[in-house]
């Protein structure tokens, strides 16, 4: 199969993607959403998340400004996702930077059936039970190796687990593909991590295939990131997130030839 | 009257437009109304909204990412600008989408006096009780003719209705605008309909005459997105809205030559 | 000693600013903070803030759109900073424009030892008890000397002051920098005043002093604008704002060089 085929797809059918998301990112969020072709979705409320999971084609649960009441809102709406077979994504923002977010991060994965987990390696190593540094949101620096973080992780929580960084793991424990594109200034803009989550939800929303889904989004994104880059470099990390969000609103099937991926099967 | 002579006066008096808006847009709509030359005010706490409320010159309720407690500030601000006849712009985003959304949307119509509404064709049918398809916030398309549904919600509210879409339809049921600028590009940046309710309140603000404030800002607001079009659209979303608030900060009562409205009255 | 040493410094050590703020700002505070080197949080939860402010180097509080729980989660995390030594940045974002401001800006001075109050002469002067008129978030125009304003304040809450208008003052009673640079454009986009008091943070939380501190910040952050806007003022406030981010990220202690600080001793 074209993998990038799935690129085009997400432009052509317009999946809704649910978000319930931080604060810091939203305005980000759903223009990177629009950009790639996805129609972007926020709601918080009890009384209505659960609902709007039902209509859409994927959910997003990011814990980077949680409070009690949006974990509450969040279950709801994965619970709602998973009875109706909708794929859900869960980025543990912070997690290990405050007990709160580590022990609401195993409450949500305890309640909701989770497809994907987006992360960067100190986060996925706290909600695995892992040793890691963690300082604030930004992933700290471990020993371990991350393909087998990930591995561990897939295997714990039964699910695809994309661990971001210099180079980007993604693994269902069965599939793996370790994914070389992207640029630098992604981490100099925030939120990009972020959205790359929903981005991974609107591939997932046309394909069931998690991993598959995952490890395209992943690679089209940094593909984005890259010719971003080229022209922006030297300008700075504004003129780098507009660019980008313009790149995203190009990306193709035709840019599969920029993709690095390595694919191992176990 | 030279109507595009308010796009100045709004320069020249900056009216303050408190918001009580959803998450996504508060930036972009902050920056959008300082680029038109209006004041700018988020408030959302039950303590202050109508406080803040009365010593503005327009108030928006906006429920993008509404939640319970959200309605009751916007209930307490809508009453208190109604007793000091400031106007109110209601704009239910996603109505529809969710009960919970349009619930709340009928019990805010109830509660509070509103002077403009603006929204899609969807929303503006599901507030109005006409059927109508939708899918997230955005609009489904429906069969009816917008300009009578228009018309029937200006009816049933006692208030100006302001649709936006391919045209854009301003009415109070006597006087109706048709206003053909504007860009397909508006669709690929979140908040473009949001941040045109808040162009409107500051417009309002000046002028008493709804349908004639609203008419205005519509064709001032496509004739700034068909500027930003005219050197961003080959670039892409991003570039257009940071070109797009540039276009805000410059436009004035000489566009009225750029402006396409046409006007019906009963 | 090279004051601007400290330009270098943060983005050497990249300090960790636990910001509680407005969420009209926090996209475009995160992206600033991390332009000029520094890692931003943000965490509003009761059940986090304190643990998030004693991992941080400097803690923001900015009550633009405040709620009493947010005010609750600011006091919690002033303490806890308190208690380690962090030094506490305080933005009474449009204190003296409802009572609600005015009485929580009373509060959170009251409950937390404040090292810096970053605000305009209307905001301090509601907060010091002095007569000012204010007009929503901005600004009004008094009739007292501002250096004066600063220095009352300052001898009030026993703190550094500094407040931001055409000139900036920036004084703990004893020392006092009157600070030339800066440009009128940041007036035309929102959240410009928020993120230099995060800036203001970050460069605090690496050096002591904070007088010392502020002035850097405030003369290094108004070089950022001056050269943003030489080539972006007759573009518009959003290629401004895009230039502004891409110059902090640029800022460095050859800057010095275009420092305008008047500097008096008492």
């Amino acid at each position: 199969m074209n993998l990038f085929q799935l690129v085009n797809e997400v432009r052509e059918k317009n999946p809704l993607v649910h978000n319930i998301t931080n604060v810091v990112v939203t305005n980000f969020t759903a223009n990177g959403l629009l950009a790639i072709g996805a129609s972007p979705v926020m709601a918080y409320a009890r009384e209505e998340t659960a609902n709007m999971a039902r209509i859409s084609g994927a959910l997003v649960l990011n814990i980077g400004t949680l409070s009690e009441t949006e974990v509450e809102s969040m279950i709801l709406a994965g619970k709602a996702a998973n009875e109706k077979g909708i794929p859900v994504v869960f980025d543990p923002v912070g997690a290990g930077a405050t007990p709160f977010r580590t022990e609401m991060s195993s409450k949500i994965l305890k309640e909701v059936k989770i497809s994907i987990i987006r992360g960067n390696a100190a986060e996925v190593a706290v909600i695995t039970g892992e040793k890691w540094e963690i300082k604030g949101v930004d992933a700290g620096s471990g020993d371990g190796s991350i393909v087998e973080l990930a591995k561990k992780a897939a295997g714990l929580f039964g699910c695809t687990v994309v661990i971001t960084g210099k180079d980007d793991v993604i693994t269902d424990g069965v599939t793996t593909h370790i994914v070389e594109n992207g640029h630098e200034l992604l981490t100099k803009v925030t939120g990009t991590g972020c959205l790359l989550s929903s981005v991974i939800a609107a591939f997932a929303a046309l394909e069931k295939d998690s991993v598959e889904a995952a490890g395209t989004a992943v690679s089209a994104y940094g593909i984005a990131a890259e010719k971003a880059a080229a022209t922006t470099a030297d300008k700075g990390p504004g003129s780098f997130q507009i660019e980008f969000l313009d790149q995203l609103s190009k990306i193709s099937k035709e840019d599969e030839a920029f993709a690095k991926i390595k694919t191992t099967k176990e």
